[in-house]
């Protein structure tokens, strides 16, 4: 009989393949409070397959058979599980893919995100970019998309904020935007929702996601205690 | 000899069974601060059994051996630990399990849970209803019970907040008059206690806990940095 | 050959031999934040034998073999590990042994149960005592030695605060004239240090420890929110 | 063949071994947040090995055939693992081993450790020191170099706070400077960047930057309460 739903796709004993992957930094995610509920999400492109974790399930009790597997070219599922919704943030991650030449995007609903987007909104007004300088974590940013390099301590980093719609397919177009307006970014806040960030590959996602994160945390706690995020 | 205390109730090499499931969800809550000392419960309902976590153990230590059973009909105690006490808690999930059809009810201590009630409490008077509104998050609470799909964006998350009691089985009648002024919610906030949230299963009812305490925990770092909770 | 330092005490397969839970309970309190550096203590009463974690160590990476095992009569040491050095704690242990009957003691170092002390410095002066009342979790605290049942939720809990001391062991005098002048506590803050917590065993010490300690930091977010401890 | 690259010095089944120990500590500095992203870095001297993780790497994931060597001597690499980059923080591990005899140093990137250094900036102006006494943790750090003992209770604890700059290995110079300044110290807090802590085994390095992490974090939710933190 054949491999109907192209289960081969998700079965591999190596723990560097993509379905594995995801599973093993969504249990990570997790613990880091990205991921509560069934929110947020993380994709892997991995040749011309793009890895996909599901929509509302819990994040850290996923397995590599619940992965979804998208054509990089035609866009069409090559691996769809029965029982299980497509992510809703599927059309971001590929934008990510596409536009960027990303090999991983996480989506996560981190409380500093939401946090700084909130706090952005008040100070700034329409103003849709998170700003700060002068903190040895921004290092861990790269300097933009074809650059060589990491960002400076005496760069400024900027992440754009987008706003929230109802849909989140909808944040789709506004995130290109960003994309376009911002083309050193690695990553979009979006506004009372939380983050998209992608690298060129997981390593890169996952530790610039988690040198942003930092440097979210550390704002909020800087604007609790009156201290500026620029001069 | 008989199984007098009925112990085939909860001896199942399967992780899904209730038994099992319950210790299992007690160890993650307890990681998340939700069912600190021997705070807070969780009962699960199997068909007509109910499953519940006795009073006064340490949560992350249970076995399935710990478990009460509970006939959904008769009320009466299919299990009984002998050294153990029946949790307080029973009333109040069994309102759940009756008037909203729920698989499994949650209780816990949650400090953003209370520091939520004592912000009401301040800042809105006799209005015994935490209220929030555009934040991502709420996508991941039910529209009601009985509708379909989930709240949007756009929409207001109402959780009404009762008073607490001296005994915590007193509660009953007030979380019950709750459940009928607020028909479509999934949770009840219990004044400077904690929370009861319920859901169709138990994967529901856990990521709409997960999902609510993110957002108490958000609510009150919002207030710390002076941002309202609604428009 | 003769069992010299009595090695016998502390060898046992029982994961509740006072040895080895010692240990574990050291892993779960460094995980908490109790026990950081190597600060903090546990001891347990095993019938005559008092089991006293040591001096200086991690404790999180304790084994076993470095538990100092002392005679409750004689107080004389029954075990001296010959590398380590007893703990300072010991005649603070000896009195929730000696005074209140207790199966165990913890002493941590818990920078909510600090601040608790820093805060009830600065607001009420001279008055050496921590207060709160109407939080749920305050029925995790029994009533009193040789009372029966827990404080109720309309109960004051109240925790005495003594001053720290240049040397742990002269702590012992004023630890035990506030139990003296407080007969019912569980439990004795130190300014600016920590808190002992004792219970009539292992799991009473420690599920009133856990309590005191989710009280404390409810109470220091409520100071930050404005939220005040009593009526 | 011969050991070109010298893998005998990283391959060991002790878990004390230097190369293993790194990398246990890391998973540990991990889950604390001390080094997020690809941030911080620890080394150790054995003999006259100096054992350090690479830079640019997921710490919580390094393995031993990860670490450089470097001769303590001579300042050659024994060994260097080809796909992987020399830590910047190299200079200043050894200033710590050089001029202190230490035989550990630990690099985070601590947000309570960055906060501090954000909060002295504002409040003392060019005085580049964190002050604070009368904490018990205090004792968890030694009286200084050469010196028998601990801070006491009543010693004020004093750590340099020198600039950061663009490039790490140009801390190098004023670390060295505040060791000069402060012969005592066992740590240099680096502004808006983190701390660099030594000590002169593993055990007491690790410790100590606990000891001091703690009263970071303590002296950052003080300033949230207005509590100073000398007199």
């Amino acid at each position: 009989m054949a491999d109907a739903n192209n289960e081969h796709l998700v079965r591999s004993d190596d723990p560097q393949h993509p379905a594995n992957l995801i599973c093993e930094l969504c249990r990570k995610f997790y613990t880091l409070g990205w991921v509560t509920g069934t929110g947020g999400g993380t994709s892997i492109r991995h040749h011309d397959h793009i890895y996909i974790a599901p929509s509302g399930v819990q994040k850290e009790l996923m397995a590599p058979s619940d992965m979804f597997v998208l054509d990089f070219n035609s866009r069409d599922y090559l691996r769809k599980p029965t029982s299980l919704k497509p992510s809703a943030c599927t059309p971001l991650f590929l934008a990510a893919f596409t536009k960027r030449g990303a090999g991983c995007c996480i989506h996560t609903h981190s409380q500093w995100a939401v946090l700084v987007t909130l706090l952005v909104e008040r100070d700034f007004g329409a103003d849709a970019c998170f700003e700060i300088e002068m903190i040895e974590q921004i290092k861990g940013i790269p300097k933009g998309y074809g650059k060589q390099g990491y960002l400076g301590y005496f760069d400024k980093l900027r992440i754009p904020i987008i706003e929230n719609t109802a849909h989140e397919e909808d944040l789709a177009e506004t995130l290109e935007q960003a994309m376009e307006n911002y083309p050193d970014t690695y990553a979009v806040l979006v506004r009372r929702h939380g983050i998209y960030v992608w690298g060129d590959n997981v390593q890169k996602a996952k530790t610039q996601c988690e040198s942003l994160d930092y440097i979210f945390q550390l704002a909020v706690e800087m604007k609790k205690l009156g201290l500026p995020w620029t001069k």
